[in-house]
């Protein structure tokens, strides 16, 4: 039983949500498995949880995957673990059953073979108890869906060797996991214990008709949850404690845990010796970083998260396109200084903007130009109500020039000057600039205004050019900016 | 007390860590606040949440902000709640302290003037006991950083008016929140109890020695954290019931109430009555939504979240970048067809790529014509070895045209072809298509190789030449692309 032991075939007793989920990781990842379950249905249901997987993985990364993995459906517990390097266990959560499983396939796997148990709280000293090779046996507890979430706890029972745990960590690793090694065997383990409280407050916020479901669900997503996504309540709460941190959190609010704020009232005694413990333990957990720090780390991950979840268009996402809806609405002022190019945006460059030389990517400056140039066009009068009435423009082509570089955290200005207009068709040109006048790159564009619902080209419509003209002949007296007409490979000056 | 009255200035008493993030929440958003606080060091603090708030509203959102409100520092409460439109009470979390506090400055407060409460548990009826106008309290429940994190619990005491839950209910959403209006008044409220009770089990974990704080933190932000950052409980629990849904669930996970999988074991009789309640109230939740459907909206949530925090480079998405670098690491195979343009990527145009008109964005096919040359480079040999030797590509130029449509769901194959390569450039283009074949835009790019410390041009490699040079053969016998050399602004054939 080494840790380098190859990993080719797994197999897995049960496929049902979680099992099915583990089949997609493995499968995903490259591995073949091997599935014995008693559901007729598995190979449909299994079939769904693939199709589900393989779409989240499509979304998830541009890395390559490996060639998928084979799935092969078998009628015993003993054919699910012969020839396998890996099993894991995914049967309903009834003691006797998973034992008698357990032991079943034991019997016939080797030795070396270790078996992982997706329990989410029955202990593995109990799990293998009839097993053959007992000390083989470790929880890897995942959460759904497991193709996704990273977590999986690992806890070994009184018989489990260091040699097992440390297999099964790596396996899951092999697998994009992140393994919480647990020191202590206990029932519902670490994460399961956290939920389980969280749910027993739950079930009484709805017995005693304080709350409903989803106004109890809507209390921790567009809250704590959010947060929950990247910190836990540890850091989360050494952050609220402000430049004092945990121990002026503790101080503050270890008088409520008496309070009755939950029905959950068995609470330990924060004594000296308690405290001291989740003090020292919570500077551990920060390091070296203060809360400043962490309170901007924190910050950028709300932004990213709330971001992410409004290109999804749910929960707080949501909050935010209609946020952002409001703010769009009505808001944008029409330039004023017209004689020169226009200001019409300045835009950090943020982490994500950042290519492998730890520069701005090159294709950040086309979004940079491009969405400062509706602004611009939001400036003229280009509005949701415009849209309505079945207009818009189209963008034709469009080039960039890479002049000098930006970094994350530089301010860039962008500026837009009209290069030509007519009837139906807008030239623009953008310049995009460090605060000190840098240039950093250009970007040019030619915008169709459309019909479309004819999806043909159509007028601009007066209420635009009213404000368009006179911008367009104030910027006809400019010069041509440098690199107006280029071609890609033309010669450079 | 109407909902149209006008909001134009804020009284806040009380500037820490949640009077500062209310402070920045309203002066983001154009609302002027006076604040009263007791720290000689409240307007430094308050100084640095407005910072933090600032730096995360410049990456929060690209919609036009108002124009900053004013801060006002003054020395009493009274002073803070004269002349002003709402009020908003964050002092620290003592009864006594919030009464005599409320009732000074609701003395001086005109009748129709709403006071909000961010007290974390505190009862509204207690705090509105010794007021002026009793009937103008509600809790206001925020939490931190107010800032940024939607929810706010509205809850009104005894003497509380529906008038003035529905005013603060307008105010919060004029500042971009998620008003959840509580039915009764507990302690706690309904955000609080949850995260109380999982509190009280965390401090447990740690006074009996089973994990520590970060293990404990960690096991939330790798798993359930990830889920509640968009749903609750009771649909994750749904979900997980898989097709059978929540009465499912309960069947299956009901007996482990009883379990000691928690030191909270006051549990609810989990009788027909209760269980008809959760079930018929998790049906009103998920709606119209199957399974499948909530699946799926769950699976996009969690790819968008982990790739949010992917970009911090924190939690989940530190784990998601080291899967992708493991995957990346030698995985890309040279071309081997090469007489044609060369297929490099499939991809998948997603929901937060489309425009107005509903259509892929325009800059979003820069970013697609890179991202894929990115993958072509690599499978020359273009690694993060190659780039540890100090030299890598610079992009010149890029020019793109927009041939046709595309939409959310369509899936392009990119395919790149040499159309020059000299000792240090090479002058790609690419073709972005439909799996049917039509064509929906093409790229252009030249790219520099360039010593990345003297920070000019070198010659390519030979370890990448050998690989390209036979690829710029092949295909200089290929018919040159249309719109080779084109420049915006050409007319159109």
């Amino acid at each position: 039983m080494t840790t380098s032991k190859q990993l080719k075939t797994i197999g897995l007793l049960g496929g049902g949500v979680i099992g099915g989920g583990w089949a997609a990781r493995f499968v995903l990842n490259g591995y073949d498995v091997k599935i014995y379950d008693v559901d007729p249905q598995a190979q449909r249901k299994i079939g769904e949880v693939m199709a589900n997987a393989r779409r989240a993985y499509a979304k998830l990364t541009l890395a390559p995957l490996p060639k998928e993995g084979t799935i092969t459906f078998v009628d015993t517990p003993e054919a699910a673990v012969t020839d396998v390097d890996f099993v894991q266990e995914s049967a309903p959560e009834r003691v006797e059953l998973k034992q008698e499983l357990l032991a079943r396939a034991s019997r016939v796997a080797p030795a070396d073979v270790v078996f992982g148990s997706s329990t989410s709280g029955i202990l593995p000293s109990q799990l293998q108890r009839d097993m053959t090779f007992p000390e083989r046996l470790v929880v890897g507890h995942p959460f759904n869906p497991v193709y996704l979430l990273p977590l999986v706890e690992i806890c070994g029972g009184d018989k489990t060797t260091v040699a097992a745990r440390e297999r099964a960590r790596d396996v899951y690793e092999l697998i994009g996991m992140r393994p919480l090694m647990l020191k202590k065997e206990i029932d519902g383990f670490v994460a399961d214990r956290l939920m389980e409280a969280m749910w027993r407050e739950a079930l009484w916020l709805i017995n005693d008709g304080i709350a409903t479901a989803e106004e109890i669900d809507d209390a921790i997503r567009f809250g704590a949850g959010l947060r929950w996504s990247f910190m836990g309540t540890f850091m989360v709460y050494r952050i609220a404690g402000g430049e004092a941190g945990m121990r002026h959190f503790m101080a503050q609010f270890g008088p409520t845990l008496k309070w009755p704020w939950t029905k959950f009232m068995n609470v330990p005694e924060l004594d000296d010796v308690l405290l001291e413990k989740i003090v020292s333990q919570s500077d551990a957990q920060a390091g070296t970083r203060t809360i400043r720090e962490l309170e901007v780390l924190r910050d950028d991950c709300l932004v990213a998260v709330m971001q992410g979840l409004k290109q999804v268009g749910f929960g707080a996402g949501e909050t935010l396109s209609a946020y952002e809806k409001k703010l769009f609405s009505g808001a944008t002022a029409a330039p004023t200084k017209i004689e020169a190019p226009i200001e019409v945006q300045r835009r950090r460059i943020t982490a994500d903007w950042a290519d492998y030389n730890g520069h701005t990517n090159d294709s950040r400056y086309m979004q940079l130009s491009s969405e400062a140039l509706d602004v611009f066009f939001r400036s003229i009068g280009f509005s949701n109500d415009y849209l309505a009435t079945g207009r818009s423009f189209f963008t034709l082509e469009s080039h960039v020039r890479y002049i000098s570089e930006s970094r994350v955290g530089d301010e860039i200005v962008v500026t837009a000057q009209v290069i030509s207009l007519d009837a139906k068709k807008v030239h623009l040109h953008s310049v995009m600039a460090q605060t000190d006048g840098t240039i950093v790159a250009s970007g040019e564009h030619i915008y169709l205004h459309v019909d479309t619902k004819l999806k043909k080209a159509c007028p601009i419509g007066s209420e635009l050019l009213v404000l368009l003209e006179p911008i367009a002949k104030a910027h006809a007296k400019l010069p041509k900016p440098d690199g107006v007409g280029r071609f890609v490979g033309q010669s450079i000056k």
